[in-house]
């Protein structure tokens, strides 16, 4: 799509400095845009670049005054450049409409302008909200309900029961509502405890390739609005995730923890099960974490800490082949010491 | 589904105290549970709990002789529970027979009762055995046995020539039997070793979503009866997992490694190839373990070692800032002493 | 198949020691193999089951001269066994042609003998290379391209605009494109920052079960020839694989990262983003790599360090306890000292 500068400037509320009427068909980053293609700056380290970049445009933030080329002064370049790109590239709609090889059940309540694509099954009772988008392959469950403007991709996997809110993305090979891992050990063997909870998704959650979120046993598994799950992750059965929080690839989270709002758990972090992680904190990339957590802490380490502590004991770990060498000089020491000591007495 | 009390303690083969005539129709956790719900306590701290809940009937320990509310004793509330949940809410079966959009090739010897969801495909020569539910969207390859009474689920892929025995679950995304990670580094370049072997699964394995089990590259990669194995587990080519082991989510087993019976891999642990874990063993989560464990051995940590080891060594850590302190004022005190008694000398 | 040994002799290059005309038609371990079956032995501590096999021929290096079975001299008996494994047991192709119930959009361009299998869907303006095998069940994108040779397993899921070369095997469940996990937070709330680069996947490369490779924000994500990449792994937006390196089975990679040529990265490693791991480099199992790691290093541990070092401090580490004791023990002959000087001045 081809915008003049102008009409960029004035979606995105930002003022111009330069010529208004140039033409962006494209985005691309500062150092490889080219001549139609608009950029940004965030960073005030990279200004210099101003001087040398082929981008028909800059987007940067107020404190830029002018340069070689137009520029658009924003208050966040970066979320600004965001924009830009979905006004420039939209995604791309799949047509409206049920895809002749889709299986859909009697009874789904369909809302309109929902696109379906080819081989997707939609069991009994499922409801589906107005302009969302099925992709082809995709499996949803007896009852279960999925929101308006949301994305479904490809081979998304949606057990039964599950609910889930307004403009979340699945995004392909994520399953929803899988049994949680419940046993009794029972003289020897594992005695399955069946899993009839659900999983409750809420508004504006997007959740990773080949994600896992489980089923609760009983009650419900829980991402609240805003939630941003990245590939891989597995969220065990019971689970809340507080609003607004974000975690990173191939996190497991065990049974029935309580993850705060707006915390981060980096990726590959562990964290056992029958906890809470308090709102605002940040647990380390592979940390283990065996107990709660308190509001707006940082974690790090196995097990984990607090990082400042953590870094501490990391540093103390490094130098301790010198500490053996210390301890074993001092000893020596002792003795002559000691040594003396009885000879003169 | 509704049922007398009286019904279900004949069931579960437990006794009653109070009205066997009331009737049950759900379950729920002992603070959630409302009028008409059964609820259990296995836990002896939540006796109190029996005074307040809202529960129509409460299944105990036989020590638990009475309440104001009625009771069923047995011997192990969770498990009796547990059996409640199946009776009330039993799992629903699909209907049986083929959907007509399911590609079942000729050859295919399918049992008694069994149900074929849409868009799933079976290739030439596969047998399905009495009762099992095949959901939508599966692949099952050429060759493949599943026995009777099994669920495989939603967009599961089992590969050629893999052999899953009798009430085996399978959860979404799993994929079975594809290619071992095998290749010969030559000149540079790395060489694939043919993957020909195959996946035995025994009778009463679970196996979760987004697992994925190698096929041997000679031989069989072997899950005995009645593992369990949790979601998005990594099992390699030619790994032997023994009866009713505990196989926790996002644990990595590498290739030829033998794990013994009911042992409990915690998530996210590795094991390292070609080597033996124990009867009964416990490697704890995040744990990474290098060399073989014996039978009914706690490990933890990277690398693993014995628990109490591995805990006395952690303690040891945190205490090292201020053992390097405790060293340093030490070594003044001997340079002290040394400067004094030079002087006296 | 059934081969004479001087047939195999000749396909993979190497010299008979005995009766060139004995058939053979399977392959298997020195252990397990039978009549009829070939064998090989690459580790000179295996020469003593020379005499004990049961197998009708046994592919050998070149300093073995005789032995009771008839051998094939090589220089390189593994590579060489595999070989044969691939000429006696061939892959077996699906039939050509596109399945009835694939869909196929208009304006997709297929090679010659390419076979599309059932309920496999490919969208418009697709690409599919001359003899390269679909199987069931597969969803590529919107202008995806993959090259001639190719093996796509059932349940793969490529999205628009991915780039993939010859010779490229993909197995089940992998999402290869899906969107990058980028946001901007911005008064509280995380913003999605479009995904719009793509992914190149060049020649010769092997993508696991379950794998996910997210396509780029703006650019490529890129994994260069020969790569080979096991289960489960995650490779986040614009990440760069160099030529031929090894991924093992969970391992993460997070943004921008730049990974050399021949590295390997060992189970369940995690690599922080917008760091290089340079040629050659090695990585350990579990290891956190937390910065940009020299060519031809080896590295371990959390946070990752030189091995060298990283084993040293676990030795120390090991005897920690014992220092703490030896301190205090010190600390108290320090005491001491300090006494008798205090009393004999």
């Amino acid at each position: 799509m081809k915008k003049s500068l102008k009409e960029i400037a004035e979606q995105i509320g930002g003022e111009i400095v330069g010529d208004a009427s140039i033409e962006i068909e494209g985005v691309a980053g500062i150092e490889e845009a080219r001549k139609g293609e608009i950029t940004f700056i965030s960073d005030i380290k990279h200004l210099p670049l101003l001087e040398t970049t082929q981008a028909s445009a800059v987007i940067v933030s107020r404190e830029v005054k002018e340069a070689k080329v137009p520029l658009i002064q924003v208050e966040n370049p970066y979320l600004a450049f965001s924009q830009v790109m979905r006004i420039l590239i939209p995604h791309e709609k799949p047509s409206e409409g049920i895809h002749s090889s889709a299986i859909v059940s009697k009874g789904v309540d369909l809302g309109k302008k929902v696109s379906v694509g080819a081989h997707s099954v939609i069991e009994e009772k499922a409801r589906i909200g107005n302009n969302t988008i099925i992709y082809p392959l995709v499996y949803i469950g007896k009852g279960s309900r999925v929101g308006k403007d949301c994305i479904i991709y490809p081979q998304v996997m949606i057990k039964e029961e599950v609910e889930i809110g307004n403009r979340v993305i699945i995004h392909s090979g994520a399953v929803i509502g899988s049994d949680g891992f419940g046993y009794i050990p029972h003289e020897g063997k594992q005695h399955k405890v069946p899993q009839i909870g659900k999983v409750v998704i809420e508004d504006d959650v997007e959740i990773g390739a080949n994600v896992t979120i489980d089923r609760a046993t009983l009650g419900k598994t829980w991402i609240k609005s805003g939630v941003k799950i990245d590939n891989l992750v597995q969220i065990a059965h019971n689970v809340v995730i507080g609003e607004d929080s974000v975690i990173v690839a191939q996190v497991g989270i065990s049974g029935s923890t309580e993850i705060g709002k707006g915390v981060t758990l980096a990726g590959q972090a562990g964290v056992v099960g029958h906890i809470k992680i308090g709102d605002g904190a940040i647990v380390g990339g592979q940390a283990g974490v065996l107990k709660s957590v308190p509001s707006n802490t940082i974690v790090s380490g196995y097990p984990a800490r607090p990082h400042t502590q953590a870094k501490k004991i990391e540093a103390s770990i490094l130098r301790l082949p010198e500490l053996h060498k210390l301890v074993r000089k001092l000893k020596k020491r002792i003795e002559e010491l000691e040594k003396k000591k009885e000879e003169s007495d």
